[in-house]
């Protein structure tokens, strides 16, 4: 089930760099923000290992940029959040849970500041366009609310540093993490920031200019031969290992920022004016109910997680599984569930409740962090 | 292209009748509003001559509900559409352009009226219930905007009316064309409408209780075995032919409700209060600089319509296709197209430059009408 056939049309959007894509032998996408994301090309054991050894390039065009701009667009991006960005320079890139009147998560993007009044709102999937937009409108803002075209290409990987300073120079290397420089390329300037979804390091780069997107390609491209730069994508084992939470899957409007693990982003205690402001002090007086968590899964063999698992402590449900997959390097499966006070204390004993049947597993802080000594192949079903 | 893997997870929602449509062989599906909406079955020529011949079951339970509940809740669905809700009669489906303040297309929804204060908004591929609890919050509107968990199935094909009369009762061929009933079925009480996305005659069934899915996708297929009852899904190849527009395909936020031929729905005259009415009324002064027409094609062959294809008068850039297809009954190709004014007219000569070459085209009303006597099959490449 998890490599049906796609059917693509013009609603499941292409982008600048679709046809480099499938020159690159993309395998499967995923439809993203209405639009495709590749997500496999050799396969997805194989895109981990290279993502995790060398350089990849990723088409994520389906990051939609909301740009936020004008006399009041400060207070409407704060508005929407519980991270205080009053302080922040231009330049900084800030991750930012987005949260609606009842508390509920409504996208997790990381914000760029372009200037004092102007911000792009790097999106996860859901159309934050059309909520900032509802609440400009209702609130008589000062403000464009725009999702203009642009399509971010991320380089990832331990070699990224070292390939986006062969095509765009060495002042790459001074960029500091969450930030981004408008660098020159072609006679135009984009935008480069430190940031992407890995934990292998590297660059994403603000395509604001689509007819450029062959050339910015094949330059990473050619560029990176002897780095053994590959066509990649956010990748399943990887992001899971590194804790990366995905929205919509991992957490959607139900599950407030603290259920998400996001409390050092919930500034509550500053001044400042948000429209969760109410529902996430109430559920700050008493924490909250239930948290995300890593599972580490025994077994060696899992089958894909296309809808959540559940998860009980003996017979009684706790929770339940939102993303899971055996992890090479760790030797054994790995899962993201959301489970309740009661047992989401890392080394409870929990059972996972899959098609297969029943694995026990153990709860651990996340990212995962790899054991010490090697473990011994565990023994799988309960 | 049209055909790549699709790598499902959970972001990527199941449906409760997914189940039943991997057993009855689904082949393809696309995302629609973060959820699995089969596409493909036997093929989409298969698909479509079953469909316009007998009946078929479709699981759209992407056709997401968001609920707009309580004293303010009519007031604010008149805000986000130009079509007038005041007089609608509880029990009534409406077909609602709905627009932002700009005169944007922000979804093309069927309301359903539950109640004088409490509506279901039965939305095409944007988050709606953003939009809708944005604009709320912003005008501090007592309502409450939610998305509950409804599934919609839908029985579509000249069959329908006997297959769902045998299983909800004769009352069913009593419903009039856009209304619905609650319907009972063990021991629940199911919305069904007449309503559905082809151009055969249905129904939809609104299935708010999701363990009911598999008994009332069983019960169907039962009662429908001599009527050859299949599985199906909104057809590329009928809904062109019907002149049936796709939101976020056929018409996005760039475009507004005189482009896509919704003028029936803008009532400028009535003295209601909606968001785009501004926009709407500075549009209807000169009318609109484009609209959507349908185009017949010269060519029994074309690729898929994954991307924009332009359109030429001549040399000149006139406008561009966003769904085509080769229609089996029509003996050629069928094309919906965004056209300027210039040449919108039904009969004028146009060129679709699609990636195997260009095609002569001729402009043609909507729903296209199939010629009285058979056409010669036409020559092809330009």
């Amino acid at each position: 089930m998890p490599h049906a056939q796609l059917f693509v049309n013009t609603r499941t959007r292409t982008t600048p760099f679709t046809d480099r894509v499938e020159a690159a032998g993309v395998q499967a996408y995923t439809v993203y923000n209405h639009m495709l994301l590749p997500l496999v090309f050799r396969s997805l054991v194989e895109d981990y290992h290279h993502l995790k050894r060398h350089v990849q390039l990723w088409d994520v065009s389906c990051q939609r940029q909301v740009e936020i701009a004008g006399p009041d667009a400060a207070r409407l991006v704060q508005l929407m959040t519980p991270r205080d960005i009053s302080g922040a320079a231009v330049g900084r890139c800030l991750y930012t849970p987005l949260v609606d009147a009842s508390g509920g998560m409504v996208n997790d993007p990381i914000v760029l500041k372009l200037a004092d009044d102007r911000f792009w709102v790097s999106v996860g999937d859901s159309d934050v366009v059309l909520w900032a937009d509802g609440l400009a409108t209702g609130l008589g803002l000062d403000v464009r609310v725009e999702e203009p075209d642009v399509f971010p290409l991320a380089v990832q990987g331990p070699k990224a540093e070292e390939l986006v300073a062969r095509v765009f120079g060495e002042e790459v290397r001074a960029i500091r993490f969450f930030r981004f420089e408008a660098l020159p390329f072609d006679g135009h300037r984009l935008r480069v920031a430190r940031t992407g979804w890995s934990k292998q390091g590297g660059f994403e780069i603000y395509l604001d200019e689509p007819s450029l997107a062959g050339r910015l390609w094949d330059r990473l491209w050619a560029a990176g031969e002897d780095l053994s730069v590959g066509p990649g994508s956010p990748n399943l084992i990887e992001r899971i290992e590194g804790g990366l939470l995905s929205y919509g899957g991992d957490m959607t409007r139900a599950d407030n920022p603290f259920e998400c693990r996001f409390d050092a982003f919930c500034h509550l205690d500053r001044p400042i004016d948000f429209l969760g402001r109410a529902a996430l002090e109430r559920i700050a007086e008493t924490g909250p109910e239930r948290r995300i968590v890593g599972l580490r899964i025994d077994t060696n063999v899992l089958p894909p997680c296309d809808r959540a698992w559940p998860v009980t402590s003996g017979d009684r449900p706790v929770g339940s599984v939102s993303s899971a997959v055996v992890s090479p390097d760790f030797g054994r499966g790995l899962a993201i569930a959301m489970v309740e006070r009661s047992v989401w204390s890392p080394g409870t004993a929990l059972v996972v409740h899959t098609p297969d049947g029943p694995y026990a597993a153990t709860v651990s802080t996340l990212p995962f962090e790899r054991d010490r000594a090697p473990v011994e192949a565990p023994a799988g079903l309960v």
